[in-house]
């Protein structure tokens, strides 16, 4: 791999061991990967007891975002520099083999390592706050009632320097050692589509679709909304805040 | 809630204390949506570190099994009673309101609790490597080659009785507090879709895909399929293992 390639440092927690052809540590891999997703699920640990927890979202350079309620048990414990472990995985088939040992998946995740810590100072907060939305829903929040004090104090957001993370893909569908065999073998496609939208049935009359969901259009893959929209809401101004 | 529905115990562990409302422990609900799936996410700690790791996975009773390498560190890490916590989310929409806080996703996910164990008896192994396959494919296991003693040595099945769950769900789309205001709010449907199979290009000619599979057919809900064959493999003998 080329030197000038921006990568994650790789250690024992990160090091794709099995499989290792299947792990890559470069950024754009990584990013990629994360920028497709909208839930990722978070671990993390009280008491010795391991949480999985699923979760909303998004990535601003090395740094991780999600949010979630100030009195979750989730966020009440992330919030002081506690390791976590915050994974996305995109499951692209069943790959079916003519021996059960070569079933399998084809599959594209991360695990991104780091410590959770809460974002309080305001400023940093707000602007969160706005790209918690605007990640998704290009320039939405200027079309937004304003948040409340209130709301703001209730939503606690978490941030993580991404300090290790690894990619793992497998995109080979069926691998056999059985090919003389009259075994039928597949792979077996899947993917997260965008159904139609429902509307707000209280939409006050006059009130259309933006233009800036178009992205989002039915049948269209969620992981290509969700890239697109993700650029978007990275390529211009990355200081703004609510109007 | 009628006391005679059978439901996993809760206690602080497992309680969904913010929207309790979202919040089901019974048999019925987690086990569905448990069964509706192929991927969950698995965490698990290594020297304080928690991890997440995205695996297949399936379902008997109250207990969850899934496998991998005997040499992944995941199930070296699970293989003598350590606490996991094996979670499973359906996202179900995204859903756009007319201000940032209310803006939320549909979705139904189930945590489950217990101590992972690894399978080491020879026939309670042998079944599982069996339903591993059949659980996802009815009946496919019978006309696969014979597994051989080193792709069973190979492959380790990591099994935890639920000792907790619970199952979270929210399915309510746009609720807002701003229905006068002219701000256009929609829920945006999301599924996992089944594509067009992609038959081994390797195939003996003359073998078709059995009916067996006609379940997964295109542009089907994979969470349909997965439904159907966990009721198909579970319905008749549980005790078959490879001919």
């Amino acid at each position: 791999m080329d030197d000038i390639i921006a990568s994650y440092p790789v250690d024992g927690i990160n090091r794709v061991k099995r499989r290792h052809d299947r792990g890559f540590y470069d950024h754009a891999t990584v990013h990629a990967l994360l920028d497709a997703a909208a839930l990722c699920h978070v671990s993390y640990v009280v008491d010795r007891q391991p949480y999985c927890t699923p979760t909303l979202f998004w990535r601003e350079g090395t740094r991780l975002f999600w949010h979630g309620s100030s009195a979750s048990r989730m966020l009440r414990n992330q919030s002081g520099g506690q390791p976590v472990c915050l994974t996305v995985t995109h499951l692209d088939s069943l790959v079916l083999a003519r021996c059960g040992f070569n079933h399998s998946a084809d599959y594209r995740s991360v695990m991104a390592f780091g410590h959770a810590r809460l974002v309080e100072d305001p400023e940093e907060k707000r602007r969160a706050l706005v790209m918690m939305v605007d990640r998704f829903f290009t320039g939405r929040t200027a079309h937004l009632r304003l948040s409340t004090e209130q709301e703001i104090k209730a939503t606690a957001v978490v941030s993580m320097d991404i300090e290790r993370a690894s990619a793992k893909i497998r995109a080979k569908g069926v691998v056999d050692e059985d090919y003389d065999l009259p075994i039928y073998a597949e792979r077996l496609p899947v993917r997260m589509v965008l159904g139609k939208p429902e509307p707000c049935p209280r939409l006050m009359a006059g009130v259309e679709r933006p233009t800036s969901l178009n992205n989002y259009g039915v049948d269209r893959a969620l992981e290509k909304a969700l890239s697109e929209a993700h650029v978007l809401a990275y390529r211009g101004d990355l200081t703004r805040s609510e109007p």
